[in-house]
């Protein structure tokens, strides 16, 4: 049976898009569900400027009071030299940096050009060395842009050869407004994957326009193993209101076991930590397992 | 290119599922915006009995006020002679009958064992003989029973050589409550087209699990080229209050023009369909394009 790695995002990608905030003690007791659900890699939070994003303005706080457990990668995103250096106070497994396959995209997300970006990564980079902490490197809008609309594939490989030419142990393609189709996430992975076959890829996909399970379906089949995915489907994009955000772990996590996949994560534990989710929220999530139980729930004729 | 074929069943998947009727003069419309957006088969309407279905009680109405374009067939369920000959009165192109693969659900559904649905279809086919009506034969729970679970792939086969001993022109797969995985999919979908490479095959997914696109892309990739949808992903599933129900329409047509498949269908008439029947219902539909729009509708920097 192969082994699909599943990466939780919600305390970082989906918790900083909610109008509330979460209470500190309520984000590392949902981490601590999470680590007990047992999936593979947590996104806890974000060093960024609490100014930026309020939601997560309690960074140390969740790092430094969640459990850990040592088969689980507990990362955090970060965006300059001064992140890095919280987020190695804190002890973190690895730290996420992002840069926007598209200029315009990252003008925007970070007012910086791409390049300006890679010279501040470098920056972290050699913060970073010897510390053990590794380095993710994504790339934001990899499967199209909401402001350039396509981005070339050679683009994109580029951007990775420039991430690991700085030392990034994994890379991450995220799809971030929810623009890639299955066929172009075959087409795209499979060309990634032969110019470097031993690559930690993983793969960050929103459900926007309902296409999220069948991206992942299609980047499996073309050699990938690692998916964020956000308890509840909890995201979003601020370009699409009311549209779902970030495919949901519950509802990718139902479909790979019943694929015949190996995954680390209890479901039930999953659920139940999805239900309280919505407890936490006072608002029901865009999953649709936690509404439609899983296949094998029969019922009473 | 590969065409696609896109065939509607809002007005009778959609519409009867519904809390409150819809005005005969709004359905007429809704048929005939859709046969003006170009999809490729509507299922009007239904020719069961009022009682049990209410909503859909002006069957007749229905398919003789709508203008029906040459090149779409206009087909209507029916459950029995009584139905058939309903519907030949109204000149429809097509009748669909259904069975469930699962004795359970046929028996909660229709109150008939399986043989009891085919010897009653026998007397369906004996009195369409000659009309020129054509013969669509549905099997529903074919990837899982809500009451029994897993359906042996054998099964399914040997219902489909019932139907087409009987001489139906086309077989639909129906995952009724939406428990297909893709995997499933692609090998069942293989299996009965490799015993019938020719069969006119139609899948009808539900997306009550969130695997309704990436069902649809394995079933492309297994062979299929004809899927049921409704428009706005209207319908749902009487054992998940709060689950989505039939594939989306507009999410499907989205998805497939950017994969590069030919669809006869013109998107923009379609998303434009789908709000005027959230106008007709009064609420929103749980199509998610509908909301975040087409991946190539670009916003300013």
């Amino acid at each position: 049976m192969e082994t699909i790695y599943i990466q939780e995002v919600v305390t970082r990608d989906g918790l900083q898009m909610e109008d509330q905030f979460v209470p500190t003690e309520e984000k590392i007791d949902l981490i601590n569900r999470l680590s007990a659900a047992g999936v593979d890699k947590i996104e806890a939070t974000s060093f960024v400027s609490p100014k930026a994003i309020p939601n997560l303005r309690d960074a140390e706080d969740v790092m430094l009071g969640i459990d850990r457990k040592p088969d689980i990668t507990y990362t955090a995103l970060i965006p300059n030299v001064k992140g890095a250096e919280r987020a190695a106070a804190c002890k973190v497994d690895e730290v996420n940096l992002v840069v926007s396959a598209s200029e315009s995209h990252n003008q925007k997300n970070v007012r910086k050009s791409v390049d300006e970006s890679f010279s501040g990564f470098t920056d972290i980079t050699r913060f970073l060395a010897g510390t053990g902490i590794r380095i993710n490197g994504s790339l934001a809008t990899s499967f199209g842009c909401p402001f350039e609309g396509t981005i070339a594939e050679n683009r994109v490989l580029g951007l990775i050869d420039k991430y690991l030419e700085l030392g990034a142990d994994g890379i991450t393609l995220a799809d971030t407004t929810g623009m890639a189709t299955p066929k172009q996430v075959f087409q795209l992975c499979g060309k990634v994957l032969d110019h470097w076959p031993d690559l930690p890829l993983t793969l960050h996909f929103h459900n926007t326009r309902g296409m999220g399970l069948a991206n992942v379906v299609e980047g499996i089949r073309a050699g990938v193993t690692r998916f964020d995915a956000s308890l509840g489907g909890l995201g979003g994009c601020p370009f699409a209101p009311g549209a779902t955000g970030n495919i949901c772990t519950e509802d990718l996590v139902h479909m790979l076991i019943f694929m015949g996949y190996h995954v680390k994560t209890d479901f039930d534990q999953l659920i139940a930590t999805a239900k309280h989710l919505e407890t936490i929220l006072g608002h029901d999530v865009p999953g649709q397992v936690i509404k439609a139980g899983k296949i094998t729930d029969l019922h009473p004729v």
